[in-house]
């Protein structure tokens, strides 16, 4: 028998049918990758992209200039080409009898995490995923300091499935200035509740059979309600609302554990096209990151009404997600 | 220059990126069809699916029973073999101290449009989708007027990227307990207005340069806001709420309208993958139908805002597709 689940404290429902005939092994998906000549975000190809607005190397955080590229870096962030949003607007807000416009301002930014081309974050030492956490950190501030911007998003596409039009890996970061109807849905049940209901999910799926890991600082679960097959979240314990109230403690924990779930996700799964986002803003909002495996399609049903069909419990896909990391 | 659109109604934006470096042209998909040799869904194979529950042949309705199996059929309604919902319960809903349960109550129904493999809607006279209308009319009046039943979804995937697993065309029906999210959200904001929102809209379409087509009827358009590259929407003028309160010479019109869109689509698209869903229920909604090219992903930034990035904008968009129908 198949179940309708409420969201913890939305009016959001997932329907968990895992009895409609697939089990975890069948998703496995065997991407293949094609390595190109001469793809734009390696080491040496810093030429073939508008220049770097942080080049992080060697704990300094340097700048290309048009005649200038940094090379030898570690972490390298530069407009996307096709963005999004763009800043070269000042023009806010129209609106007619009919219809509202914002003009689309605001930042898009690539954050490429490596210069080789063939190495994805489980690949990653510890170390280089903390200080990939203190890369995010800093541009997510960076950006969240901007005139005009009320949000910024951090996500990353993996696998041409889950929207990446380039293998190499790579985070994106799209600023905005408006509130996304996401946050703002969530921000106003936050409102509405006696406590924080991210403390309270913490504190409920440490003692159940959906936990997935947990270390000092952070645990990782499949949530009650996972919209996707697989879906991981990741909370730290303290009631912090974005990155950048994290100690390096707390980033370093938090990178650990990203690289510990993607690494049991391509090993389990055959290295599934994901997307990762984190959810962060600078009021009352408890950070966590969501981690969304791309299995099934998003069709019809969810268009016309929002609620996801999610085949894997997220009970069963944390027996089989499961990491000792105590 | 992008530019970050407001719904009509609704707390909603998407982002138009037209000049994201897509032309119409490159979003040709040319879907490789295989044909199985026992597709379950063709004339000849019945007995391959559960016994169906609405058989349409010669003007009658008809049902399968166990031991025999009705042949020479125009529409053929069974229950999914994998449903998300079932009625083989009665205990509605469960509320533990941390958690929200409803069981997965309802029904999940294909209907198949055509005994014919490759034939697909745009193939379809006129009279054959006058005739599926009317099969529609009555699946979701069925379905409406069940005990428990709150929502009756009523959609198509077409193509594999849009959720389809079987080639053969065929629409499904979800029957659930609950109002979904998108329907309640709507009819919130519905219940606010003065007057009809979609009456509103239609009256303002008409004289845009989103018009892609109008009959005696109905009209299509690319919406102000679209959320997906070349999405339309048919509207009735007529402030029917469902199905139920279109004349017979609506559900002709719409079913017209439908083809043609669909035979546009293909035409200039090269048969894209799409969904289309109906927005109905009984109260005070303004049925629409909603057709959605699946030519992007969604990807990580729409997970994290649900804010939808159109790389086409819906002018651009309405002057591909435009049909001249007067």
């Amino acid at each position: 028998m198949s179940e309708i689940r409420k969201h913890y404290f939305l009016d959001e429902y997932c329907i968990i049918a895992s009895e409609r005939g697939r089990r975890p092994s069948d998703f496995k998906s065997g991407t293949k990758k094609i390595r190109p000549t001469n793809c734009q975000f390696c080491g040496g190809n810093e030429d073939k992209t508008p220049p770097a607005t942080a080049v992080y190397k060697n704990d300094l955080i340097l700048q290309d200039t048009d005649g200038n590229r940094v090379t030898g870096w570690q972490v390298r962030c530069f407009p996307n080409l096709y963005p999004a949003v763009s800043p070269e607007t000042d023009k806010l807000t129209e609106k007619t009898e009919n219809s509202i416009v914002f003009e689309g301002y605001g930042f898009h930014e690539i954050i490429v995490e490596t210069p080789v081309h063939d190495k994805t974050l489980p690949d990653f030492t510890d170390q280089e995923m903390a200080f990939l956490m203190c890369a995010y950190r800093d541009r997510f501030l960076h950006y969240n300091s901007q005139k005009k911007i009320a949000y910024v998003s951090l996500f990353k596409n993996s696998g041409e499935v889950a929207g990446a039009s380039l293998d190499h890996t790579h985070t994106q970061l799209i600023a905005l200035p408006l509130n996304p109807p996401k946050l703002v849905k969530e921000l106003e049940a936050i409102a509405s509740s006696s406590s924080c209901p991210y403390c309270t999910i913490l504190k409920n799926e440490l003692n159940t059979r959906r936990i997935i890991a947990k270390n000092d600082h952070c645990i990782a679960f499949a949530p009650f309600f996972s919209q996707y097959e697989f879906e991981v979240w990741i909370i730290p314990y303290t009631h912090v609302s974005h990155l950048g109230e994290c100690s390096e403690d707390e980033l370093r924990s938090l990178g650990y554990m990203l690289k510990k779930i993607l690494a049991k996700l391509r090993f389990m799964l055959d290295d599934p096209p994901y997307n990762f986002m984190f959810f962060q803003e600078t009021g009352q909002y408890h950070l966590n990151v969501r981690i969304q495996p791309v299995l099934s399609k998003i069709a019809g049903f969810e268009k016309n009404t929002d609620i996801f069909i999610n085949t894997v419990a997220p009970e069963q896909a944390a027996d089989f997600l499961k990491i000792d990391t105590d």
